[in-house]
């Protein structure tokens, strides 16, 4: 086993590994020149490199006036998320800070403010640190983690916008340049997340441990605030940049697409900027806040297990810090993976886009096996105890290398299901494409069919995820599968976020007025990028349902109940409100969607309707009017569907208990995931029937097209409801899931002394 | 307290009594003449009652020929009907025969198929009757409930397709007269349905009660299996007259209304026939299967737990039959309520027809509130002990009053919810059809919403129910609160059965060319009975989820479990691939619907291009070649479906034991009622916005219209989206959580002594 010492710096070097690969991985992007100078000074004379001739001159692409367009428009679409991100944190940092309020003063309230020591929870012969302490640090902790997500998610917003125009020009010398651009950029944003989490989270254990000392129950209890901030973070994140992006695109289609017969991102469309600003403030900075959300969270919950197991009771240091070097070799095994992609190998052709992206999915998953085999040899005594409810239950580190694996598998197999039903290589897509000749109606009825056929794999995978990791190591088992699906987030992140870059780029390249050669190359990465970002999702999803169960584990054995029985009332009544939660929150959700995207009709339309030559192209759109449009929408409606989720765990908590609370997450978890899933495959498989009716690649897509066909439209309704499903409503119920276990799980104390107003009154 | 002797006489009598009132209703019915004489002859002599004159008179209405013509229309519809119903039930027959030997088989098994007397489960001291006795009589009831089910749907269906024609002719008089006939051939259903349910119930306990004596342990555990064969005939009633009628509407409506622009029910489209065959053995004979079921297991699941509680094992017959005497009283106050909509009103103005059918679930659950007292304090003793999970629970009479009250009033609630939800009277629909303005994107988004956000309440009236009736009285409790709900099936059934009656009514009109006033009567009647359509399906979703849970409770106390617990790996991941269940079973049958449509409407577009003179009228269609398509597609698609809910129970118990089992049973209860109740919603709004903007009754909804509009073309798409969702997947659904629940109790004694295989090797 390596010492203590050892452990001490592995973890905050791999993460400084990681920082300092994506800081590269920026240069490198960098080094595509936004401004047209280059090109006119050094246009001729390098061969190699960055400064490739143009692979395929065409007319007017090299000219000077589209690379200041794509410049400008880039700029636009960087300002706009730049803004609406600063109103954002700014509503949702009051809501936080009132949160922050909240949680001292109920975990304060646990012993009446007192700041004398009391005996240990699970250990009554110890002394630990004052409930106040708790209080203090989880505040401490819950803003720490708010913050890294915020961090987190504006750091991808801002690599995206600075890559996406970045993309566009490289399409001008191939496929493969613009493909290496754009995974580059996903790049910089995966290793700056993954390695930023774990240094925060690194750094905060060494610095509570200054205070806590040997206390570790208390120190370890007092972290999982930061999953907390981290995910309350991810939810609005998510949530209102679902509604932004939705609302814009819908808008956007619904006018330009349906009625005015334009294409996509024409620059006429005076939503168009709106569209794309919300590609990086929705899929982007949602999605990374999200996934920091997940890791965060399954490094608690695993931490706050194992501070109760053997681990922490022995204070062996390494041991505890299990799940730090998981993450941490997967800092560096997604390195080794992202070389596969840019160095390695170089993709030609379009139809090489999909494999090496899937490359990347099984190389890092292999390479993660060993990893795991590694860290589980070198960091784990050979044999230990884990807590599980109540008892200490003997466990191997061959067992616990198992439920890191399983979980990683899992997820490999979730992202190749996804992959299955939502790329346009194979059959469900296709029948789906097919069912448009009947009709939006058919479309419609064929993409819900598949969405609820998508979730049957997946979910065998996670309950034989949770199968064996439940039996061999209880809850610090699925804490640790969970942790094993997000091992590789760095790369799952850089192929997530390499999908909204490519079709921002595609987007640019439509208004800089880049040729029709340029625009298919972007559109064949656009198109992986659908798939790739349902693999995202799946990935999301599968962790959620992991991590969720983890927490919820942990929020049972603080809440000191020993069964959750289906079969009392006060369980039941929870499981079948929990189960309709994700109902309420997507009918949220889908409804903010479907208004605000009728405000931002009404606008384009009159727009075109009220400013003569904008139909010629004579005149500009007004496009600030529909940012606005979007903000604040998004800003007005991301409210309620996330007070639904942060408020209810406390309300059951407080008024009916620990044993009804238990139920609702149960509840909410295994309906939420179903639903979560089906909704992301969905819109994936809608957008991409779409994409493989427009591209006409086969004889049979060249049946149902061209574009502007019945069949077309029909499809192109598909899509527009696919958006808030897969966009909106989806994605963020993984949230809602974590959010309400880790929130449990901090207000566990108080709803233990507190808790069950209702039942104690009757 | 009344005595045994009059609870033997009075359950019967009130039986009878039901029988005897839907004969007259049938009598009253079968006075309006189909055949064309008695109008010439006797036209112009009677002003009152039957004999009435044509109260508006209109050119042609009272033609011999349009007389003549309803009739043939009618004989088409009854002879497909007939024919499918035939069909279908050689071929579940054959199933069916199938899984009785099974179950024989299983049963007979658990004790190696000896005769010899065992002691009882319950009782140790005692010596009951042998396993292979259960064997038996659990087959032969379980033959017997399938056999009843069957009677059950296809008299409705006669009586229904009786009816339809006759309720056309009416409307000439006006639509007081037609609303009349409608409802009073749907009590005819009602009543036959509740009388004969409890009738045989009833017969069959008695004669059971002839071998079995005094082990009423034995005998009830043996009756249980009346409620699974009820309940499997109504899957495959339910499953394969959902992909019957909405392939056949689908496909109807793709190429004529919105390719032919034709009208709906046109005579020209040639699916027509097979679209009104649909409505009757879809709507009509599924739903009264279903309900059946409901009614045979929740009468079961009481029993068999009274039979292990005080009542039982001191012998009370009439408290045991406790049950059977609130459904006697049911049949006696829906009668009292059917007169209040048939003879002491008369509904004049369309306006009418919506609040005298609410009117009629206010009335009934107010009498049957005043009913179960009664019940309550003359069938009950004051206090006794109800079985719970291992102990015996003191209850006391009046505890019991408000178990089956709470049921029925959340049946109450439920149906106003689903009433605002679906009426285009509300503002929901209102909105749903305003956001056609945006096309069917923005119409599918708000619709899904819709149904996503009107799951809450009927959710949360659900889990009261649930918590009130489940603490006062455990499993028994829930299982009477789930026939409180079920009390006023014959009057539930009415109203649900008047709207497939009052659509074939319309379908009728048009065919047979009668003028538009008369279409316009026929379609108010319809879109009420879209609306009733839907709280029909509220009743049944609600108390299928009380049923089952009240069929889990029995299961999991004759499996000998005494808790659930989420937190244990088996029941974990029973309950979250429970949860996918559902929307495995939705795949498979919304894809079946749109496979069948496609087939439908290739044969409905190659009528049209080959038959020359179809679309002026001059030519017939070929109808029987869409009824071929609708049942062949139906009778092939229902299998694969039915064998997953039927199978499931069998494989996990089997393999994996009755923990996985029991979480298999609460994830689908939980998730599937919410799936439920949002496709049954939503689709029903669709339904309604599409008659909301086609009505043009109010200014808003003028804006939209008329038939043929943008907005208009786009609500029948959501319209044609909704017909699998509201009238296939959705009500097939809580057959699925219910019949798992009660096979599973069927199979409890096999999978206690032989389940769980998988681990045990392992």
């Amino acid at each position: 086993m390596i010492s203590d010492l050892a452990a001490e710096i592995v973890i905050p070097a791999c993460a400084v590994v990681g920082i300092i690969f994506s800081l590269v991985q920026w240069f490198l992007v960098a080094k595509v020149k936004l401004s047209s100078e280059r090109h006119v000074n050094n246009g001729g004379n390098a061969k190699n490199g960055y400064n490739d001739y143009l692979i395929e001159e065409e007319e007017g692409v090299n000219d000077q006036n589209v690379v200041a367009k794509c410049a400008d428009i880039q700029n636009a679409i960087s300002e706009g998320a730049t803004s609406f991100l600063f109103t954002e944190y700014q509503y949702v940092g009051v809501f936080m800070a009132a949160f922050a309020v909240l949680i001292f003063l109920f975990l304060g309230s646990v012993e009446g403010f007192s700041m004398e020591s009391r005996s240990c929870t699970y250990n009554p012969f110890k002394k630990c640190k004052p409930a106040l302490a708790t209080a203090v640090f989880s505040t401490a902790s819950f803003l720490l983690g708010a913050v890294t997500s915020v961090v987190s998610g504006f750091l991808g917003m801002k690599i995206a916008t600075y890559a996406n125009a970045r993309t566009t020009l490289e399409a001008r010398k191939g496929v493969g340049k613009a493909f290496i651009i754009a995974f580059r950029s996903g790049a910089v944003m995966g290793f700056l997340l993954a390695a930023n989490g774990l240094l925060v989270l690194y750094i905060a254990i060494n610095l509570f441990k200054l205070y806590y000392g040997d206390d570790w129950e208390g120190l370890f209890e007092a972290i999982t605030g930061y999953g907390l901030g981290g995910s309350s973070m991810a939810l609005f994140g998510r949530v209102g940049g679902g509604i932004y992006t939705k609302a814009a695109d819908v808008g956007a289609d619904l006018v330009g697409k349906v009625e005015r017969n334009i294409p996509e991102d024409d620059p006429r469309n005076p939503a168009v900027i709106a569209d794309n600003v919300g590609d990086n403030v929705g899929d982007i900075a949602g999605m990374g806040s999200d996934l920091f959300g997940s890791y965060a969270e399954s490094s608690c919950a695993a931490l706050v297990v194992a501070s109760i197991s053997s681990f922490g009771i022995n204070h062996e240091f390494t041991a505890m810090c299990y799940p730090l070097l998981i993450s941490s070799m997967g800092i560096i095994v997604c390195l080794i993976t992202t070389l596969f992609a840019t160095d390695f190998f170089e993709i030609k052709a379009v139809k090489e886009i999909e494999p090496a992206l899937k490359k990347q999915l099984i190389i890092s998953t292999i390479l993660m096996t060993v990893g795991i085999a590694i860290i589980s040899w070198i960091a784990l005594p050979s044999s230990f105890t884990i807590f599980n409810f109540g008892t200490q239950k003997v466990v191997h580190n061959w067992q616990l290398f198992l439920c890191v694996c399983v979980g990683l598998w899992a997820g490999l197999i979730i992202g190749f299901v996804t992959e299955y039903y939502t790329s346009n290589a194979y059959s469900p897509v296709q029948d789906v494409a097919d069912s448009c000749r009947t009709g939006a109606a058919t479309n419609v009825i064929f993409g819900l069919a598949l969405g609820y056929k998508s979730v049957i794999i997946p979910i065998f995978a996670i309950a034989v995820s949770i199968f064996v990791s439940f039996s061999f190591a209880a809850m610090y088992g699925i804490a640790v599968a969970a942790l094993g699906m997000l091992s590789t987030i760095a790369t799952g992140l850089a192929i997530d976020a390499y999908g909204p870059i490519s079709d921002n780029a595609g987007g640019i390249a439509e208004m800089a007025g880049m040729s029709h050669r340029i625009r298919e190359r972007t559109d064949a990465l656009d198109a992986a990028g659908n798939t790739t970002a349902a693999i995202g999702k799946g990935f999301a999803i599968g962790s959620a349902a992991l991590v969720s169960l983890a927490l919820f584990g942990a929020f049972v054995s603080r809440a000191s109940i020993s069964t959750v029985d289906v079969l009392t009332p006060k369980v039941f009544i929870g499981l079948i409100v929990g189960a309709m939660l994700p109902y309420w929150f997507s009918a949220m959700t889908m409804k903010s969607v479907g208004s605000a995207a009728l405000k931002m009709v009404e606008e384009v339309r009159r727009q075109f309707n009220s400013i003569p030559g904008l139909m010629e192209g004579t005149a500009k759109p007004d496009y600030a009017t529909c940012v606005k449009i979007s903000t604040d929408a998004s800003i007005k409606e991301m409210i309620p569907p996330g007070a639904l989720v942060m408020l209810t765990p406390l309300i059951v908590g407080t008024f009916f208990g620990v044993e009804t609370l238990s139920g609702v997450l149960a509840g909410s978890l295994v309906s939420g995931v179903q639903i979560a899933i089906s909704a992301s495959n969905t819109g994936g498989a809608w957008d991409n029937a779409k994409k493989y009716i427009e591209a006409g690649a086969s004889e049979h897509a060249r049946t149902l097209g061209p574009k502007g066909s019945e069949p077309h439209k029909a499809a192109v309704i598909g899509d527009t409801i696919g958006d808030p499903l897969k966009d909106t409503s989806g994605p963020s119920l993984n949230i809602l899931i974590k959010l309400m276990a880790v929130e449990s799980l901090v207000f566990a104390p108080f709803f233990a002394t507190h808790g069950g107003l209702l039942f104690k009154i009757f």
